[in-house]
């Protein structure tokens, strides 16, 4: 995906965020939104949004001089998650689809980011986003979710590529990674998280304790962006990524750096969190997206 | 009033609502951003935000090439708000505290300016703020509402300035200052407008439209800024607001300009339409404030 114009007030809210969640005082606060503003007149916007994420949290990184200014906030977001586990394996057996539940929890895991950050009281919104009757009758009522082209994908490839997207809601991945094994069992599942800190981003270490390990195989991208950028990842995960049946990008972030960037067909699991990317795609702010594309 | 970090991607918004507005296209609305960006290392945090706002819409001006882009808003604006006068006059009348609910309806008139920014329906807002039973129930849940002190200090007061804000709510401002020469005939009124095109803010020609001279004589204040900032005001202006027995700033921007800048004290009568504002004074957003300080 491109850069809008309307992402760029955003950069400016999202390098704020980034030097306060760091525990930057005002000063290295105010550094951090000029050297973002120093830079503008450089970034094209032809680049997708999670380039210039790269840029702010490198900014954050070296102006804080922390490596890992979001380590704290991933463990905690992993402990949150993995209190939800069992309650929510509970409801995926009696789900009538259990997949297609599986999928929406996958989706719904991404506002343990939003908890984490904005103190979002997320056992209400799982409530909230799962709150029809059953995942058939909300599977009606969403703008864009290909499912049934996901059900006969998985069911015919053998080569799953998942990309990871934060910390934490690795854990929602797990659910629905374990219940494609259930189904599957001989399915091989990679799951790419991100090479060093970036954000909140999955590293090895967060799929590790969230227990990614127990169905699939936990590899890095190579790359240090928030999204998978494939002109810096590395030649290993090009070489999967290309030659994978099946390829699952979770997360706004992985859409940005992917969508029509890619040559591959890819599905796009993600909650629209945007006004730039609702309007991108054609959704309403926070509907949930299952979109097969390039 | 200081600026804050968070007031920084804000700016970044309004610029590029403000080059929008003014019918630039992607080119030069990017030109205006880079612009802003660049200024932003030489702004500091102790000038108010309005200071910023002269910056953000001189740079469109400029670039543009229009000298008054939002004329054409601001005549919709205007004849939007004569629209509705007849009607909340009648309201007027049948109030139980007619000057309590012309001061709301003042306060009420800011929503003209995001009905026209932002398509809002005008009408079914006028309604919601006004909701409950009548003015003095709705009084009684305003965080910030300094009308006892208002009511008194305009009973003894002879000389009143009242400094307008935007065009279109000019013309709730008329239906207050045509309520308060029903009380006191014998007042003296003074209507300050902006003395330059910025943005929507009421000149002369808006005030003269809205009808604001049958109960008050119209004067500019000298300055060119989204809020009257005192330092570049005309001196014939600075000896009007030294010397009223009463000031009544309206809008969000005036009370930017001045909370905090001024020694003698004021009303600050508006919407707190952002959140920094409302954290600064502690209300919420969207509440109706009447305040009375420095």
């Amino acid at each position: 995906m491109k850069t809008y114009l309307d992402c760029i007030p955003c950069f400016f809210k999202q390098a704020l965020d980034a030097a306060r969640l760091a525990g930057a005082d005002e000063i290295v606060q105010r550094k951090v939104l000029i050297s973002l503003a120093n830079e503008l007149e450089n970034f094209s916007l032809d680049s997708c949004p999670p380039q210039m994420g790269k840029f702010i949290y490198n900014r954050v990184r070296k102006i804080t001089q922390k490596e890992d200014p979001y380590k704290k906030i991933k463990e905690k977001s992993n402990k949150l998650a993995l209190g939800f586990y069992p309650e929510l394996k509970e409801k995926v057996k009696i789900a009538e689809d259990s997949l297609l539940f599986s999928l929406e929890l996958a989706i719904a895991g991404n506002i343990i980011d939003y908890g984490v950050k904005h103190s979002l009281d997320v056992d209400k919104e799982l409530d909230n986003i799962l709150a029809e009757e059953n995942e058939a009758i909300r599977h009606e009522s969403k703008a864009i979710f290909n499912y049934s082209e996901f059900a006969k994908e998985l069911k015919k490839s053998q080569d799953i590529l998942y990309l990871g997207d934060n910390a934490g809601e690795v854990v929602f991945d797990r659910i629905l990674l374990e219940e494609i094994k259930r189904m599957y069992p001989n399915k091989n599942i990679l799951y790419a998280v991100k090479e060093k800190p970036i954000i909140n981003d999955a590293l090895a270490e967060d799929a590790y304790m969230c227990g990614i390990d127990k169905s699939a195989k936990i590899i890095s991208s190579g790359c240090d962006s928030p999204g998978t950028i494939l002109s810096i990842c590395s030649k290993d995960f090009l070489e999967r990524f290309k030659s994978a049946d099946m390829v699952i990008s979770k997360g706004q972030g992985n859409f940005e750096a992917l969508y029509k960037k890619s040559k591959r067909k890819v599905f796009f699991l993600f909650m629209a969190k945007c006004p730039v990317v609702a309007a991108d795609i054609g959704c309403n702010i926070r509907d949930i997206i299952l979109l097969y594309g390039f």
